[in-house]
C-alpha cells in the first residue's frame, strides 16, 4: 500500500515557484520517509493561468509565491478562510497585513508559516517562533538585504566607489535594473518589521521603521573602515529602549571586527539575537535565490504535514567510513643539511601527495620545515608521515594538522 | 478562570536544573501567554532526594537535566513508557544510546526534544530535525566544544602555548579540572555522532566517530595560522564521501579567513551545514553555560506543551519610539584654517555630544575631518548636524554613519 497523499495548491509560478516545483519532485521520497505521506501539487495558478477557487478545492495547503499585495492578499485570507494551512515567502504582505492574516490564521486553527519571507534560508523565523518563543529579547540586529550587503562587500573589497559596485551588481544579478527598494533600505525595513513583531510580541507596522540607505556612502567610508579593521554593513535593528518602547530601524553602520555581523560579506543575509538568557546566538547564510527560497518553502511545508514529530526513523543507511581527503599541514623540525626536502618530497610523492607550499627556517644547526598538501587519502598521508619520522634528520615527532580549504565568501 | 497547569518533573537540580527553574519562574506569564496553559514543576528528583516513581506520576513531560548514563537512561524510558514527553540536555546519553531512545519515542507518540544536548542554546537540532527535514544534506562541519575554542583563541590572541592556556581557561571556569573528555575530542564526538545522525539519517555509533584533540597543537602552529591568515579550530565533520558513505570525525584544522566558522572565537560554538539547495547556514552562539542550556531546555518545553503554532497573538504593546541613542561617524570636507574644529566640536558639544576620536588630513586649500562620537540621542546629533552643515568653511554636505560599538569576543 503506497503512502496518502498531501495535496498542495501553487500560487505563482515564476524562479521560486518552479524551484520548490522541482525540489518537492526531487526530494518525494524523503518527504514520504519523514511524514508518511507523499506531497503531490494538484492545482497551480498563475496570472495568466488556473482558477483560484479549483486550485483551492483540492489542495489541503497553499503554497503562495506570487508576492506583490493583491492578489495574493485575497488568496491567502480566503485559503484560510476555507481551513487550508498557508506557506507564503511574501515579506510586503506580511510586512503590511500581518495581524489580519495572523488573526485569520487563530481564527481558523491553520498553520501559516513564512521562513522564506525573511533572509530566505536562513532560519531566523522559526528560531524566533519556536526556539525563543517565551525569550525576553533585547535586542536583534540583521543584514537582511543581500543586494546591500554584496555592493557593500565589494567596495570594500575593491575599493570601488558605489556606481561601480551597484553596476557590478546589477551584472551579476544581485541587484535590480532599479535598485530603489533594496538600496533604499525600504526592502530591509519591511523584513524588520517582521522579525520585530515576532521577536517582542508588539504589531509593528512598516511606517514605524525608519530607514536609511547605501546610496550616499563613499570609498573613503570603507577605506576608513578597512584602516581601522572595521565592517561597513546596512543594518536593521530592532530593540527595547527606556525600558517600556520599541523602535525598528535601518541603516549603514559601522562594526567592530568581534561583531558576529561584522564577518557577514557577499550576498549574504544573518541576524544576531541578543537576550540576558542566551547571550545571543546568531543564524547566517544566502539571503535569496530560487533554489534557497523554495528550500525554506519546503521546510514550512514539511512542518506542516506533520505534528511535531518524535525523531523520525532512520531514513538511509549510509556506510560510516573512517578514511576521507584531507589537506594537510605538515611541520618537520629536522637537521639543517642538503637532500632534507627532496627525501621528505619523495616519500611525500610515493604516497600520491601533491604540495601546496613549502617554508623552510634554518635555526642554527637544525630547520623547520613547514609545507602544506593538497588533499589526499588521510591513509596515505599518514603511511608517509610515519616513514618520515624515521628519517635519521627528522629531530621530533613531525607534527601535521588538517586544512579546510572551502572559502564562502 | 485562569489557565489550566501544564505539569513538569524535573530530574536533576545541579546547575542547570536550578537555572531552569528560575528561567520557568521568570517566564510563566509569557508561555502562558504563548501556549495557553502556565507551567508548574509538580516534582523534583536528585540523586539524594524525591521519588522518581512519584515524580512521573504527577508530570506531563519530564525534563531530564541529571547528566550521566545511569540512572537517566533508565528514568527516560520508563518516562515515555508511560506517555510523558521529554525533553533532555542529555549528549552521552543520546550518544550511546538514542536508537533505543528515539525507538521508544515512536512507538508511544511522545516527544524527545534535545535541543540543549548539542551547542547549547545554538538551535542547531530543531533547525536540522524541522527546517531542513528533507534537505540533502553535504556535510557539516561544527565548532561544538567550547572548551577547546576557548584554549585555541587565547593561544591566537595572546601567542601562549597549550599548558598555559589551559591553566587560565581551568581559572576562569571554561575547563574542568580534568579536561580530558573537552580537550581529546572526545565530548564533541558524542556531538557529532548526533549531529550526523540528525543530518543524515543513518544512525552513528560513537565507536564510529574518529577524533582527535588539541593537546599536541603548539604557539608554532597558531604563529603560522596569524601569519598566514587562517583559524584554528577544533573541527567536527560529517559529510558523504564516495557517493553512499559516510565520515564523521573531529579533528583540529585550519580555516581560510572566509569560512563561516573561521571567525568564531572564545568559548563559543557554531555549526555550519552544507547542502546544494541552500548552499550553506551558519549558526552560532554561547555552546553551554547553566542559563543558556536552561534557555535551551525551556525553548523545547515549550514546543512541546504546544501544536505548532499559528503566529501567537501579540503578547505586548510596546510603544514604537523612533528616537535612539547611537554613536556616529562624521565626516567633513572643510577649509583647512583655523579654528574649524574648536567650532564643530562646539556645536556638538551643545547638543551633549562627547568626541571619542579625530582625524583631520589636509588636501590643499580643504582638510577632511574625520570623528568619532560616543552614543548620544540621534535627534540631538542631527541637530547638532544640520548646524554644522551652515558653517561657511564646510564645503560638502556632511556624512554621518553610525558606528556599533559591541564587540563579542
Amino acid at each position: 500500500m503506497s503512502e496518502a497523499d498531501f495535496r498542495i495548491g501553487l500560487l505563482g509560478h515564476g524562479t521560486v515557484g518552479r524551484a520548490f516545483e522541482a525540489l518537492l519532485a526531487q526530494r518525494s521520497d524523503e518527504i514520504a520517509a519523514v511524514t508518511g505521506l507523499r506531497p503531490r501539487i494538484t492545482g497551480v495558478l498563475t496570472r495568466s493561468r488556473g482558477d483560484f477557487a479549483r486550485v483551492l478545492e483540492e489542495a489541503e495547503l497553499v503554497v503562495e509565491v506570487m508576492g506583490g499585495l493583491d492578489p495574493a492578499r485575497e488568496h491567502v485570507l480566503a485559503a484560510m478562510a476555507a481551513g487550508r494551512h498557508v506557506v507564503t515567502a511574501n515579506k510586503q504582505l506580511l510586512s503590511r497585513h500581518g495581524e489580519e492574516l495572523w488573526g485569520l490564521a487563530r481564527e481558523h486553527g491553520v498553520q501559516l508559516r513564512f521562513e522564506a519571507a525573511v533572509a530566505g534560508v536562513v532560519p531566523v523565523i522559526r528560531v524566533l517562533q519556536e526556539s525563543l518563543a517565551a525569550a525576553h529579547v533585547e535586542r536583534l540586529h540583521g543584514i537582511v538585504n543581500g543586494t546591500t550587503n554584496y555592493i557593500l562587500s565589494e567596495m570594500a573589497r575593491t575599493g570601488a566607489d558605489y556606481e561601480n559596485a551597484l553596476a557590478d551588481a546589477q551584472r551579476l544579478g544581485y541587484a535590480e535594473a532599479d535598485p530603489t527598494e533594496d538600496v533604499s533600505g525600504e526592502d530591509a525595513a519591511a523584513k524588520m518589521a517582521i522579525l520585530a513583531r515576532l521577536a517582542f510580541g508588539t504589531p509593528v507596522d512598516l511606517d514605524q521603521v525608519r530607514f536609511e540607505g547605501i546610496e550616499h556612502i563613499t570609498a573613503y567610508d570603507l577605506e576608513y573602515a578597512r584602516e581601522l579593521g572595521l565592517g561597513l554593513k546596512l543594518i536593521g535593528t530592532a530593540e527595547r529602549v527606556d525600558g517600556g518602547a520599541l523602535n525598528v530601524r535601518v541603516h549603514p553602520a559601522f562594526l567592530y571586527p568581534g561583531h558576529p555581523l561584522a564577518s557577514v560579506n557577499g550576498p549574504y543575509n544573518a541576524v544576531t539575537v541578543e537576550s540576558a538568557d542566551i547571550t545571543e546566538i546568531t543564524m547566517s547564510g544566502p539571503g535569496a535565490g530560487g533554489p534557497q527560497t523554495a528550500s525554506a518553502v519546503l521546510g514550512d511545508v514539511i512542518s506542516a504535514m506533520i505534528p511535531p514529530a518524535s525523531t523520525p526513523e532512520a531514513t538511509s543507511s549510509l556506510e560510516v567510513v573512517q578514511d576521507v581527503e584531507s589537506a594537510f599541514y605538515l611541520h618537520l623540525e629536522v637537521a639543517d643539511r642538503p637532500g632534507v626536502l627532496a627525501q621528505v618530497a619523495q616519500l611525500l610523492g610515493l604516497q600520491g601527495a601533491s604540495i601546496k607550499s613549502v617554508v623552510q627556517r634554518g635555526l642554527g644547526e637544525h630547520a623547520r620545515l613547514v609545507m602544506v598538501v593538497h588533499p589526499m587519502l588521510e591513509s596515505r598521508f599518514f603511511a608517509a608521515l610515519e616513514l618520515i619520522s624515521r628519517l635519521d634528520f627528522v629531530r621530533a615527532r613531525p607534527r601535521a594538522i588538517r586544512v579546510i580549504e572551502e572559502e564562502f565568501t
